[in-house]
């Protein structure tokens, strides 16, 4: 499936500091980058690089004087693939056999809090046994009893608020998703993306849990087909997954977000509360 | 109905501080103390006094010096008095008719948040529509979800907490109750007493809606009969209705709690789910 | 000394609902309201009325649809008075010496956590014998280390977080020296008046600590002289004191406080570090 | 230098779990693990690895059953070489110039919410121009505010707790350090280990900060000579360095650690708050 994504940050440098952006779309074996372009205005040198697990594709550049604009844009093509499988028999995660490699996304980190959520998320879904289906009502549950409100929480919500608080943006509803999917053991990380079809435009994040050797997504938010998403960066939570880090006197200004279908046909695919068949994005 | 009911409570002052107790039977116009009797030993001279707004008799007493063992001892009997009330056709409190001593109770406390679980509570409860009920399927909700677990919170853990470890002792479940009730717009306060047939024996705490007029009697806890505590105490929370404060350098060692049947019969009293039936203490 | 005082609430009702002012100035032995007018536009009915402990009087009505504009109007002439007095000798309360209208400050509440400041306070303050001196200094400490940025907090903000988040209004800083008093074993009570010279003008919060038998006023914030008030409440905190408490689906619109010397002469007061005059209002 | 260690952590496992244990020492190429022996008793099957970032080496393990007494024994001699380098020229961190391997140790993570004390940090310790002397003036100040007390804290207490509650046990001191650095743009990772002399003996954790290139230790607790460590492991904080993780219904029972010189002359090394030697671990 083609995407042309789009995106654009505007900052105001007051003094000296480091950007990292994470916008640029994943490079993997299934999604392929077909063309891209990133570009600073006015022009700054920028160092673009991977994280030792490949998850994130950052660049980094510094400013060192006032600059009252200062854009970054970034444009691409992306061919990406995804598998739906069936897990009608999916079957309980058993720690002993996860690579090593995902069992760090067992571990509480500072948006989910799974260790605080052990019991409630036990009391509520711990009765099903289908993992599938232990996210997919999780993630129900919290589509149904969180509220989407922009402006309603700020960088330091963590799911441990949200689980009582009950509203927030789409960062929130993946980090509750996380914490609950840890608390059940059941690995699960966040994902954020260029979306198809979210309105209005935006970055979007949501997560991953890990069932039958797969990382399968769930999006709590609702708001978007799971099929028309291009993925941007995978990570423990939005506090190494964020779409940009500022170090120094610099401040956000404006986004312009898109995120068009490059291909001929497109079928919005939202998973269905008895339906067994999950998404995973190569 | 009499009850005798007796406290002793051990401490060892290492060097100069203050005990404020709160461990008499109030003396009301339907709860009489028949007799009592409170010392301590060693012998110290103590100030024995009632809180501005009557819901509280309290003790306080110097120790000057170190002191290994301190104990003060609370005996008394007590012929208290409860009504029954039918709330079926109860109805919704108008803030507005509210009389102004009981307004307070609206507000957020130390230990119940209920400015935080404003969305939940009505999410949860909000659709139910007499009073009563709601707080008897909250009260159910808190019974059936957090675990009753000692030593599983501590003097800091608060309904926001409780919402979410869904663990906790009797102040837990009582702190729980009241901040759900207030963020449905329920006066609520915390109730602490002597508890008959409680094992093992303690001081209790509970909550006290106020519904159609009346202070409503609620136990998350469901361990004791509703018909069956003498009362020591009501307020806002754990904050101002502990069992003791202590200032200085004096640790609580040990304590002895018993409360008897002092009358012939005694039918316990709990409430059913389907059943409107509320106990006030008068 | 004379004050003109006014406010105008502005708010909108999307449903049925109810508001509850504390906007009026308080009428003590020595705060005369020599004139006052509150009205409601469109025409409410409304009841005015003051809490048990009289440190409040409070307006409250009901709105029973969709008023896209209701504004409550308050104004006032004030002759109030102040004692200033010396506390070079001032000495450490006890919890034993304390009136019983006045332990209840000693509480943690909803937004001073005092129990959880005990070990910082008595670090940072506890070597200072004189208790004027110590809340001076936790007050200078607060003014030095906590930034005024409006739009840094909101209403769930407590002490416990503006310790270590070091930003907030007036009403964090009031919270956070209260907190830091309770956690010194001094009363304290959260203080919200009308204020002279305070620019932009607005309702302003601070704080009285207990200090010789004499409830003495502190301001972290330093944006206004402390014998420019006019007193509105005295409590416990924010969830006690609020200008407004609204109950419904009704909206807060808009704002205009105004404080004018009605007197000929003012001499601004603040305190220095090294002096040890104290102001208490009466 | 070499070192004798031993560490035997005893479990009842009540029904089935796995147990990840993360007690080996590290085999880097300047600490070599010249023997050592794992044994489990009674024996089970069990699975030995690393991490992928190779910072960590786990143990895994099965129970299929109840088992009263289970013990994990790890025995080794390892020979460790750190250096010392002087830091008087130390400059700041360039977030433009780390390694990419070193930039996730400025997130925020579970229990060391670096974004939450970014103006508590600054305030404190922004004005110290060298990183070398902001980590060591840090350190000493947790020393002096923290009071080391066991059973102070549990397994969810974080950094932002630690600042005012200021109480704690390693753990605590780490990551209230790590939070400290973060927040003034430092990198900072958990440490754990082995460590001479300290008594009682017990598993060790303190932290290491990226200063000029290197990791250098820092121990705010103080407690054990700097250069005593046989690194375990570090990581982003205790969520992902934790000695055990227990999976199900598996209780710890149990520990056993000593850390025996295997040397013929050991040196104690405690920084000097005029002197800026640092140690890095190899």
């Amino acid at each position: 499936m083609k995407f042309s994504v789009f995106s654009r940050l505007g900052y105001t440098a007051h003094a000296a500091g480091t950007l990292v952006l994470n916008i640029h779309a994943l490079n993997t074996w299934k999604q392929s980058v077909i063309n891209e372009e990133f570009w600073l205005e006015p022009y700054i040198n920028y160092n673009q690089f991977e994280l030792p697990q490949g998850e994130k594709r950052l660049v980094r550049f510094d400013v060192n004087e006032y600059i009252p604009n200062i854009s970054a844009t970034y444009q691409a093509t992306v061919d990406n693939c995804y598998e739906v499988n069936d897990f009608s028999y999916a079957t309980e995660t058993h720690v002993s056999a996860l690579d090593s490699s995902v069992l760090p996304y067992l571990n509480p980190s500072r948006y989910c809090e799974s260790d605080k959520l052990y019991r409630m998320a036990h009391n509520m879904f711990g009765h099903i046994s289908n993992p599938f289906q232990q996210v997919l009502t999780l993630t129900g549950w919290i589509n149904k009893n969180v509220q989407y409100l922009s402006g309603s929480t700020n960088s330091q919500t963590s799911a441990f608020n949200t689980v009582t608080e009950q509203a927030g943006v789409c960062r929130d509803f993946a980090h509750l998703g996380i914490a609950l999917c840890r608390a059940l053991t059941i690995p699960a990380r966040y994902f954020t993306g260029y979306a198809y079809q979210l309105y209005p435009a935006d970055f979007h994040a949501c997560f991953e849990a890990f069932l039958n050797g797969k990382w399968v997504l769930f999006d709590a938010t609702g708001l978007v087909p799971l099929n028309g998403f291009v993925k941007i960066a995978t990570g423990f939570d939005a506090a190494d997954s964020a779409v940009a880090n500022i170090f120094g006197d610099v401040m956000f200004n404006s986004m312009e977000v898109s995120c068009e279908l490059a291909d001929t046909c497109f079928e919005p695919f939202f998973y269905k509360q008895d339906e067994f068949l999950g998404i995973t994005y190569l």
